[in-house]
């Protein structure tokens, strides 16, 4: 090809010189009409996919073109404000977007949102009480279809009044009046599956660290641990259950007792107790799954996938939660008006407990 | 009082009955307009603060009282359609929100855009190209005032072509053609920073424990240690520069060679590798900072602050560099189109080296 030629037949199908992207200048209804050839309502039709409208199959094809050409973006807060119902959904989280945890809630919550054609509009208040307030006014404002209040640590909390405003689901804390909506992590549940994993390597003096934090999870996974030893036919002895500050700090002054106590095996409230009581051991000269067998909870993975052994545990279904409080607020998961969901919390295993045996 | 009474003052001056808060039945400006005596016109004018219009003072506080005992919620979508200009600023993140890490990128963004009015769309891609394109145009057809473009960790990164639609700043990230806005860490002046507080204790033969992961990280955290040992008058001795996995494995596989150069500190690429690291050396009988001195990177709380001794390390200034995004696409921070804006890695000074002297 030299300079000199017209042009080709794919530099006339080319995009129109328009389409070139300028911040500030977006592509309006009225350019797509013009380098279209229709009425600007013709346009709207097309892109507001009314089906009974009368537009020749040709002139539609010449919209779509131009719509495509020029890089036109619907403008989808006037669609949400002629429709009456927006596309929004609220999350309202404590520290969740700031911890280095339950950052899967959000995860969950968006993926299921966007699965049903809804955006997830995410506000950190950092536990202000005035962030919060300003958080759900900035929400409801937006006309969300509805709000996600969740929080970092599976707790009670005090409902906000302004969420009854809409519709709402609490994700990992429930009301303590057990009058509204309410996803949270199955704590017994968690603590049997940690037991269990212990159990099935044969120990039969497991010991049980738990936090001294008034929570779900400190009586949830003590029941879970009791209910697992009696189903076992062990016995549960209060003497194995001792309680620690929840980190690894915790953990570690822990260690003298397991062993005065002749434990074989530890469930430890969660993964930072878990890489204390390894601390604690190994200063000992002690190895671990031979002289003890350790598992966590929470599996949070920058700890627990690599202490040395990697460590086994109960994971905290943070995803499950999110995704499972979209489905509730939706509709598309039915419930109660008060009801309180569980979700299981799934082991995963490692190497700090024996190689099972058969 | 009696049951029989009449209402009293305060009675009277209670809410409309229709201030109770129903889910899908918001307070509209006609019901505002009732209650106060006024027209709907009228409502509108004070709702959208307009100084000019001739209004009396008695009417306008009917109008606001109305407001507050009804609950009224003006609709942020109306407003944006009508001035044109969105409150809208869009943070799209490959993983930040799942990282155990990079949250408070977030956090300082929300911070930020909420001091100015704006509220945060956050999209967590999982650094899926087809949810980043979905999530930029979400972005763009809701009218956001501009986008932050963001990784949980420093690196160069392709441009999506949709964003120059918009105004973008890229944050943690940048063109590898540097010819956009970027916020990232000073790897060298944090490389510069963790040297010396080796430097400052007396030590002399310290080693870098480097990433084997090209990254801009690693790079410039060298020429950050070789820069302050130089300027300390010490000799740069590359046989002291160690490459590892950028992992709790890769410090503890390091400690061999460590002792075999008999170097009295190391500064490890981050904290697990400092974790790492501990281990190797509590497994020989060593103790920190006694036999070494140990300096991280990161300052991954969970890790650092709860290591046997706290471990000494330099942050990275995610907070920082979300705030810094966001002041930058406002304009309210001045920079040329191509800037790359860097920021400060400020020292954590904990227990893993020795007490400073005098």
């Amino acid at each position: 090809m030299t300079l000199e030629q017209g042009p080709t037949e794919t530099e006339r199908d080319a995009p129109h010189p328009m389409s070139i992207p300028r911040p500030g200048h977006p592509v309006t209804l009225r350019d797509v009409a013009e380098v279209a050839g229709v009425s600007v309502a013709t346009v709207s039709l097309v892109v507001n996919n009314k089906k009974d409208a009368r537009i020749g199959v040709d002139a539609r094809k010449r919209v779509r073109d131009a719509i495509r050409d020029l890089g036109y973006r619907p403008n989808a807060l006037a669609k949400t404000l002629a429709s009456g119902s927006s596309r929004f959904i609220g999350l309202v989280a404590d520290a969740i977007a700031t911890t280095p945890f339950a950052g899967q809630i959000i995860h969950g919550a968006q993926d299921e949102a966007w699965k049903h054609g809804y955006v997830l509009l995410v506000a950190n208040t950092e536990g202000n009480e005035l962030a919060e307030t300003d958080a759900i006014s900035m929400m409801l404002e937006h006309k969300v279809r509805g709000i996600l209040y969740s929080t970092w640590f599976h707790r009670a909390t005090a409902v906000p009044p302004a969420l009854h405003e809409t519709d709402f689901v609490l994700v990992n804390c429930y009301s303590p009046e057990f009058d509204t909506r309410a996803v949270v992590p199955d704590e017994v549940e968690g603590g049997r599956t940690a037991t269990n994993i212990l159990i099935r390597r044969g120990h039969q003096r497991i010991a049980f660290i738990n936090t001294t934090t008034p929570a779900p999870a400190r009586d949830g996974r003590l029941r879970g641990y009791r209910e697992a030893l009696e189903t076992a036919g062990l016995v549960y002895d209060p003497e194995l259950v001792f309680d620690a500050a929840p980190d690894q700090e915790g953990g570690y002054d822990t260690v003298e007792a397991l062993l005065a106590h002749g434990v074989t095996a530890v469930f430890c409230h969660n993964d930072r107790v878990a890489m204390g009581v390894y601390d604690g051991l190994r200063r000992r000269g002690l190895s671990i799954p031979d002289d003890m067998a350790v598992v966590g909870f929470d599996n949070q993975e920058v700890i627990a996938a690599h202490l040395r052994p990697p460590l086994s545990t109960v994971a905290l279904p943070h995803y499950e939660l999110g995704a499972a409080g979209v489905r509730l607020l939706l509709g598309i998961d039915r419930s109660d008006e008060n009801a309180l969901i569980k979700i299981d919390c799934p082991a995963v295993e490692r190497d700090s407990v024996d190689v099972m045996q058969g």
